[in-house]
């Protein structure tokens, strides 16, 4: 039997979605708690890895299970062994074999979060990137649209990026203001790695006015990693949602 | 000169706003963020006390120093010393000498978070009040009404209330759903101990249908404390703004 799982955290306090040794990570935790149930370790494979520090509010994983399970059974449980941990699993579903929550994925979203104000977060700490200059939304918004389409991101690809080719499909971008946040974003089938906090942190060179959009525009035809802005922090960015 | 701070902060890792010994408090963290401009030991005078856990989106508190100082030069300095704290002095403002953050005030707002859903928190872990049942706003909505007004609050009165009377004027309470989240705002010039999170408590009675809409107005009308509902967790509170 195949379990699809739909899963949220705050990825503050993990190395990360993947396993690591000595290191505590999102996997091995999801792991550890469906193990009540299989009595035998589980391999849980994940739509996407994030980072240390990047948080989730729909993360999608599957596993095999030798025994037919109530679903909602399997969420009270691996939530109870969750307990205190910042990781909920939010919904439990029976899928057929052929389903893979990497594979089968037909559109991934990300949100990226900016505090834009003078004073530092406090209840919105290690989840959103503080920045502290006014952005101009309506030049990012002009910036964003040349990356709609099929296109080449070698300008926001990271140097450790496994992926076979830099070209890859956005689908589309949006950028919005509600009082002290920036919400951004970004819909595509797959991302290179860190895609998204390399394409928010040149962004923000144009929101900042440091960068004429024409500039951005330059950084991205380049297809030079070296010209393009810093990454953005991992604290604002959050795997948002999976189509199948 | 006094000046008016507006602060914000993440309740979770404090024993509340009031300096105690031998505990953690906001008060005690942002007197000794001012030290620095003041260099001598300086008394700040909160709007409203805040138990433990309880969070604050604009707390006003005010203090006096022997100097003109820049107001921007003081709240650069206080979130300097509170990097890492998530308290956040969000503005500094020179105010006459008759401003008091308490006795001003002309009414209080407090919001109330309660995240509806099968799934424990994660990302709003510690920030909101988690109900598992689906809760009926329209029948909460209908029995909030009957609290709007001056009136006895006694039944919504906690044991350790200081106040000399139970009297009170609500002036308003919005109660709304966005997806996930409850949101319950009351508006007052000044409320009693734990008085909202012990409307809350006696709401969520309704909500999950426990209680008639009947029901709660008689327990309203008893003005008996051991009649209503237990009192709401802290993590769920927000003491959001206050007008002068």
């Amino acid at each position: 039997m195949r379990y699809k799982l739909t899963v949220e955290y705050d990825g503050t306090s993990f190395s990360g979605w993947q396993r690591q040794k000595n290191a505590d990570s999102i996997e091995e935790r999801l792991e550890k708690a469906i193990i009540p149930i299989s009595k035998i370790p589980v391999v849980i494979h994940g739509a996407g890895r994030t980072d240390a520090g990047v948080h989730a509010l729909n993360q999608v994983a599957h596993f095999d299970l030798d025994k037919d399970v109530d679903c909602f059974k399997i969420q009270e449980c691996m939530n109870f062994y969750l307990f205190n941990v910042p990781i909920s699993v939010l919904k439990v579903e029976k899928v057929s074999n052929d389903f893979d929550a990497r594979f089968s994925a037909l559109e991934r979203s990300y949100l990226y979060k900016i505090l834009n104000r003078k004073a530092k977060p406090s209840i919105d700490l290690n989840r959103v990137w503080w920045v502290i200059k006014t952005l101009n939304i309506e030049k990012m918004q002009t910036a964003a649209k040349i990356l709609i389409g099929k296109h080449d991101f070698s300008s926001f690809r990271a140097a450790g990026c496994q992926a076979s080719s830099p070209i890859k499909t956005m689908n589309s971008i949006r950028i919005s203001r509600q009082d002290e946040i920036i919400f951004f974003e970004f819909y595509a089938k797959s991302f290179l790695y860190h895609q998204v906090r390399n394409i928010v942190g040149s962004l923000f060179m144009v929101g900042a006015e440091r960068w004429s959009v024409e500039h951005f525009i330059e950084v991205f035809k380049a297809r030079d990693r070296t010209l393009a802005g810093a990454t953005a922090p991992a604290s604002g960015l959050y795997f948002s949602n999976i189509k199948y």
